[in-house]
């Protein structure tokens, strides 16, 4: 797959792009997702859930290290959250920076409109090793 | 606050209300919410998205150490998957095992409906020191 | 590989051995680890170092992913410190939470001599599938 | 404290020190620890212990969040390991990526002789408001 076929089936992504979030770029290795902040995405003080952090943050990831169209799964992930926002746009983006055989660590920066780091996470996949369209297939 | 003031609180959590989540129990230290999977939390394979289970988990985290009325506010989570699944009743159930004047540390187990573990999150929050009311005022 | 065996596989850590930490019991899915607190553990501030905290559960740890007697290499570790300690006995107990084909999670208390909790571990260890003795007569 | 007074305070560590790791250079918001891997530095299967990666990342956040002469306290750390290494140098470089008024999180990446990456390390500190000398005497 390409870089827009990939980005593609990630927006077959429904929990994500149901709640607003999209890819936006995909490459090797490499990855973004954007989204608007709204009501929709706020907790029970007003501030952005950190659901919704780590939702944009880790359709970057999985867009990220399913870049070479090979299957992997998220198996851990952590985010740290530097910043409470209520409204804007929110970047994610995704650097593979590690991929072993059967890892993928992945290190996503989560940015708000002025550029600030909102939050920072890291995620590791396993390598499942069949291609992404047999894992759909046998998901689905 | 009491736990079914507490529970109605964060039942103002747009985003995993929104997402057919809910707290269906609230003590001091204890939290427990759950959700039925949908098509609309599926990811681009057809499992449940890392961020639906984050966002149960964490919304159990959150009842959990705000349930002394006090607003703490989450700044790290991890979580570990080790099951996919796509179907059933998801259930979060938050522990807080320590707290000191100015952290509090939660471990969340996600279960599925079989009882077996799916996901296990753990966060830390920082104790603000103002009682949730004020904290809500401030923020809206 | 029995527990007796494993546990003397384990004290053949150098740097855990070195620095005063042994297994005392390891058994499918289970080890612990123990040491006491000496001067040579503490760090600039007079408390115990955040490695020797780590060092104990992660001796734990390998002793647990390992006690199948098939050789798993840990990949992702983190640690949560809830109490700073200068002296004492400090006792690691490891759980293995979930084993997959290729993945062993870990859960890991340190305790001290009261009980008290001072800092939990989590480890995940990928599972090469050779065995322990063929993987250490690789590595050395 | 000055960098190199606070790099001698840091060398104050007696785990790290004493297992052959010292701070090179420390400046605000940033630190640099090194090592040469030796005999005991490695684990039952030969390799060098997590507990090592583990040190010489957590010596530099220490160095890093402390660099304003304000103590700080580690509360949470985690380790993702790329490589399996059993001797050479190793170099810990420490940024602190964000610090609020209580909080100080750093990334630390160890890196081998040839640059490459071997562990990356990511650390919240808590910002207790004490001068370190004030934070030593305590202690001591």
């Amino acid at each position: 797959m390409e870089g827009r076929q990939l980005a593609e089936f990630f927006g077959g992504d429904r929990f994500a792009s149901g709640n607003g979030m999209r890819v936006v770029e995909v490459r090797q290795g490499f990855a973004r997702t954007e989204m608007q902040v709204g009501p929709g995405h706020l907790n029970a003080v007003g501030i952005v859930q950190g659901g919704v952090l780590f939702t944009l943050a880790d359709l970057a990831f999985a867009a990220a290290s399913n870049s070479y169209g090979v299957l992997a799964v998220s198996c851990q992930a952590d985010i740290t959250v530097f910043k409470a926002v209520s409204s804007g746009r929110l970047t994610a983006t995704a650097e593979e920076i590690c991929r072993t055989r059967k890892l993928s660590t992945c290190v996503i920066r989560v940015t708000g409109e002025d550029g600030e780091l909102v939050a920072l996470f890291k995620g590791i996949a396993y390598i499942k090793g069949t291609s992404l369209e047999t894992g759909m297939k046998e998901a689905g």
